[in-house]
């Protein structure tokens, strides 16, 4: 039966793209009933990168069951498939905390505290000596664009600094102008409804018993997201409702600058401005200047907080 | 401040000893400010190994904190040192099912499939062409020999096969007749106590929320144990009040006919029968023909049955 290789919820380039690098390199290693699927439709800046290396999205699953499955870009069982439960996990490529995982047999696990997936990635095809399409190497680098904002997240690893040229070299491309083509692609808000900006990049975490539901947007004008702030919150509001989150919060960030601002709702005002050492001004506004990365950046302090 | 690198509680040869190869690994990275300690005192099949390459065993630690930490041969928490919240883990190598573990930030985390870990950690000597020294590739080897009972538990897959002989010919021994002479050397009875012989190497699991603990005993003639059946039980019995498990499961392997005879005190008798579809005897003997890994051939099946 065929295994299925996935990112998480709300794709985003790296959880996309690295679902499609695993598939490949999995079909390197031998492994040839493998499919790289997604947990959604790929984002406005995915698309950008798919129809760039004329590529096709890979097709949407809701339950895996009863195939094996190849986790990329996540581990946690509340960012998967939502019979993750039920099904044999073969193996796991993340650069991600590990938490909310577990499995009754042993499995491959490849976890390394780098910028994005699709540079573990690339070092397997490299450990193995696998050559790498053009197309693909194109694609890898958009994940690792996206995931390190060109290489200006603080999430950037000298890794990201070695593989992205080399990928870029493989796909033919200018890094600096697709790339920051690539990222603006995915900024334009006027293109976005309240619900795309609020929970089109959002994942849940369970901090202190509670869960936290974290969106992010990349902008290149925070006034963009301002003028828009009213309607933004409701839909939050909303969606926490809905969903029984204990606390919303969605990071506003300007690429551009590498500069964030936070917005909550339901609980949790207290502990992020504890976390952040600020204050949420008059219009519910939490300045967060240097942060960009949601894993690095806003997770961590957030969740010693919560469980401190 | 030093990282700790240490394998599971009640070490075995490859805990002991990947410890110890995973840290002239480290070295090797740059990362020099690292020390192989244990979370117990050798068994006798260590003792032989440690003596025969005339190594010295680590240091036992009771807890970690403030350092931080790199796990082998194991990740699950109840199994490892017991202030294991309190610390950062850094990096994780191991071959066994992920439960139980969680992290705040991303981690190195290389898991696999196979027959031990020092295999794996062979595999990250190879990768980064660093060299093995002799007197570690004899212990990297007597781990191997140890879970794989020198490759002939099922648990052995073609990287052992493969591995096993490059370091037993770096070491400079004749792997069979080393490998007997190690076995041989931990299933000795009648040095053992009754505490040892059950505690010796026991694990816990959590199966369907009761706490499971699983021990295992090497022998060459399984007559030894069930003379000591009554005396072992007690203590079992014992063991079980004193910290609170709901069932203690003994293997009992004879590793010369790759047999095994359970034994269990407390609840789990039942899910016993229906894991291994046999009976327990008058003698309260469960035979398990071609049973010799606790990790493969008892905790999946005997999860199915808790959780099924």
């Amino acid at each position: 039966m065929t295994t299925l290789i996935f990112g998480h919820q709300n794709p985003d380039t790296d959880a996309l793209t690295s679902a499609l690098s695993f598939a490949e390199y999995q079909r390197q290693l031998g492994n040839t009933d493998v499919e790289a699927v997604a947990l959604g439709e790929p984002n406005d800046e995915t698309k950008f990168a798919l129809n760039y290396f004329k590529a096709q999205a890979p097709r949407v699953i809701e339950k895996a069951a009863p195939n094996d499955v190849m986790l990329v870009d996540h581990n946690e069982f509340p960012q998967s498939v939502s019979d993750i439960e039920d099904v044999r996990i073969r193996a796991v490529v993340d650069h991600h905390r590990l938490a909310n995982f577990h499995t009754t047999y042993p499995l491959y696990y490849r976890g390394e505290p780098v910028g994005s997936t699709n540079s573990i990635i690339f070092e397997l095809f490299e450990e193995n000596e696998f050559t790498i399409p053009a197309q693909l190497a194109g694609l890898m680098a958009s994940g690792i664009i996206s995931d390190t904002l060109l290489l200006k997240s603080p999430t950037t690893t000298d890794l990201e600094r070695r593989v992205l040229p080399e990928l870029a070299k493989i796909a033919g491309i200018d890094l600096e102008e697709y790339g920051l083509a690539m990222l603006k692609a995915g900024t334009n808000l006027a293109a976005k409804s309240d619900l795309t900006i609020v929970e089109g990049d959002a994942k849940s975490f369970t901090m202190g018993g509670k869960t936290i539901r974290i969106g992010q947007v990349n902008v290149v004008d925070l006034n963009e997201v301002y003028a828009r702030q009213a309607a933004i919150e409701q839909t939050m509001t909303d969606e926490l409702s809905k969903n029984g989150y204990d606390s919303f919060l969605l990071i506003a960030t300007n690429i551009l600058d590498s500069d964030s601002t936070g917005f909550v709702v339901g609980s949790g005002k207290e502990e992020l401005e504890k976390a952040f050492n600020g204050k949420f001004d008059e219009n519910g506004r939490l300045a967060l200047p240097g942060v960009v990365s949601r894993k690095k950046q806003v997770v961590p302090p957030l969740q010693a907080v919560y469980e401190g």
